[in-house]
């Protein structure tokens, strides 16, 4: 994609047109903004793709239902609780929530979404949702940093990103929003994450695009290894840019693609540099996997060891641990043909450890950005993932989230 | 197997007839101990486990080769350096220590096993245990505390475990030490074990008791999800205990077989209890699986889950990210069904969470043992495992372990 030009652009989540939006504090939190609204002047095409975890927010099982229309106009989201295993009542109050939403839009029901992110377990303080819904359509506008403030959770900040394209000649807009920032892992889209665009395209084709950029993007990270209950990843797609429809696999479907994936990889990778006491943002890179499977589950492993996050977090040059995760990720190895670099300090090659090296290796991985290169030897495969460190700050928001 | 009577005693690795050992300091080390040597009076039935990482110490493929023979004299084990990812010169100096050791004791070569642990990549300082070597075997005797302290590397103290039963009327003894403290995940045998016995036994049956043992012991701990390079279990069988030698899985394997758990279950309770960082001991039970696969799966993501690990550091009550794990875990899972309790208090009951009792649910996740009892609801598998929490100290003894 790289003869595609891609603008990046300062935006968010209604940098299209066609959107408007309002992030409130209705009271589910203490102070922060914690209720969001995105919405649509109209209908519009929409995807989504949503965890893969058996326990699951009947948020997230009420937008699987209604998104298999190919239809959207609205998003609610609150933060600061999860309405996860809270039985039929949690099921009750997202279906509530949705219908409220819709009643103060003048709306129909099935065209409200609603994600829930937080602490598990609590029943959903359906007051202050009441009490907010109609602030939060009070207050729709041109929106960008409230309401992706109103989704945070643990996050140091807002995450919202932006690109443009042109399409028949036409501006195309991709805007987003994302949270973290524990319980990051891929599979799936993780997180949560919400996306519009006045691209005119059908829902087949939509779901398509959000598809790969997933798989490119959200399903490339991991903090922790933790797969939250909540992952929701929807787009939105007004058609207002005035382009053809795009109906097909084609020539307008590439930008497009570029667009969408060039926002999402930007959230992505905020997400994991606004992990959970996260200092440095780590990028590992396999290739010569004895297949991509195999590559995935070596740069998986990386991408998960506790010793491996500790060490970059210290800037410790123990890059035997490395070994250690590839050894035990179960994919094809072979000592005598692997090689391992930090930064660009080779530390493994064919065999034998670069020790000579050791003060090299300290300095690239004391740089905020660290980035683990392996090859196998073996064959084509290959896999990239973007992590964090693992500090004590960690430990410290974890150990003490609901108390 | 609890109608057989096994005597837990204060006792280590020479308890049983038939054994010396030693341990001291050469020099791998700045200061503490750094060089063992556990050695039978004649060669003696052994059987051993080892490491399933695809990256191996030479010296564990060095003990791989040499106990298929089922006889082994003798086992030297350094602390401090690893011998891994070290090349061609890490695999002599393996056979080197292994024949250095022979040579002292006036022993065969092939009855030597060598065992490394510590950090991976840097050579083996051979000097030191050119050294040491000598002054090991001039110091054999009934050592106990010694040789358990030289084969530790992060662990806080030594770890030393032995229990009798009797066979036939004569009393055997099992002793046997271990070492933690990270790269503690169960894949075969975990980090280090050495047991010995004198019992009277086939290598044939050793080698299957050891299996079943380190099957309910060092396969259900978990410290932190990575895999060591070096993990090696030996146990050797001096037949001194005077009864017929166990030649088949019958009554005289069952008494011998309960000695051989309790040995080794207290020393992998050990090594969980003193995890890196660690402040309590966690047991999770799953029962009522779909498969024991199922069993395994679900309670191996709830023992590596790290928001489940820190919330039970910080005491802090939040049930609802053991739901998180096991639905991640892979396990089939209905909600409905689902009954989770921490300690004596229920959490989630078919479907609902019990957010009434959170002081219940704090108090006894404040407790210095925390136990997690799930139910499936669905079947007859079961599973167990004990792991700990995970703190601020963990990060910060592994942000620093080379520098």
């Amino acid at each position: 994609m790289a003869d595609i030009p891609v603008k990046i652009i300062s935006g968010h989540v209604t940098s299209a047109r066609g959107f408007r939006a309002a992030g409130i504090h209705c009271g589910i939190k203490p102070q922060k903004r914690d209720l969001a609204l995105v919405v649509a002047d109209a209908p519009a095409p929409a995807a989504g793709m949503f965890t893969t975890n058996r326990v699951k927010s009947p948020a997230v099982i009420l937008c699987q239902e209604r998104i298999r229309s190919g239809r959207t106009q609205a998003i609610v989201v609150n933060s600061g609780n999860a309405n996860t295993c809270t039985g039929p009542q949690g099921a009750a109050d997202a279906r509530e929530t949705a219908r409220l939403t819709a009643q103060h839009l003048g709306i129909a029901e099935d065209l409200v979404l609603v994600a829930s992110t937080g602490v598990i377990g609590i029943p959903l303080p359906m007051d202050a949702i009441r009490r907010g819904i109609p602030q939060a359509v009070q207050a729709l506008g041109p929106s960008g940093e409230e309401v992706a403030e109103a989704i945070l959770t643990t996050d140091s900040g807002p995450k919202t990103s932006a690109a443009q394209v042109e399409i028949e000649g036409k501006v195309v807009t991709v805007g987003g929003m994302t949270k973290g920032a524990g319980m990051i892992h891929p599979n799936m889209a993780t997180t949560l994450c919400f996306v519009t665009t006045d691209a005119a395209i059908e829902p087949r084709w939509l779901r398509v695009a959000l598809r790969r950029a997933v798989d490119r993007s959200y399903n490339r990270i991991s903090v922790d290894g933790d797969t939250s209950t909540s992952d929701t990843a929807v787009v939105m797609a007004s058609g207002l840019a005035g382009h053809r429809t795009i109906a097909e696999d084609g020539e307008a479907l590439r930008p497009f693609q570029a667009a969408l994936d060039a926002v999402m990889e930007a959230l992505a990778k905020m997400v994991v540099r606004d992990g959970e006491g996260a200092t440095k943002l780590v990028e590992i890179r396999v290739r010569g996997a004895a297949s991509d499977e195999d590559a995935h589950r070596a740069v998986s492993s990386v991408a998960t060891s506790m010793l491996v996050k500790t060490a970059i977090y210290g800037g410790d040059p123990n890059w035997g641990r490395i070994l250690m995760a590839l050894g035990k990720s179960g994919a094809e190895l072979v000592l005598e043909r692997l090689r391992v670099a930090i930064g660009d300090v080779p530390v493994f090659t064919e065999g034998v450890g670069g020790a000579a090296d050791l003060a090299k290796v300290e300095a690239v991985m004391r740089r905020k950005e660290v980035i683990i290169d392996v090859d196998l030897g073996l064959g084509a495969g290959q896999a990239t993932m973007w992590t964090c460190d693992l500090s004590e700050e960690y430990v410290r928001i974890n150990s003490a989230y609901m108390t």
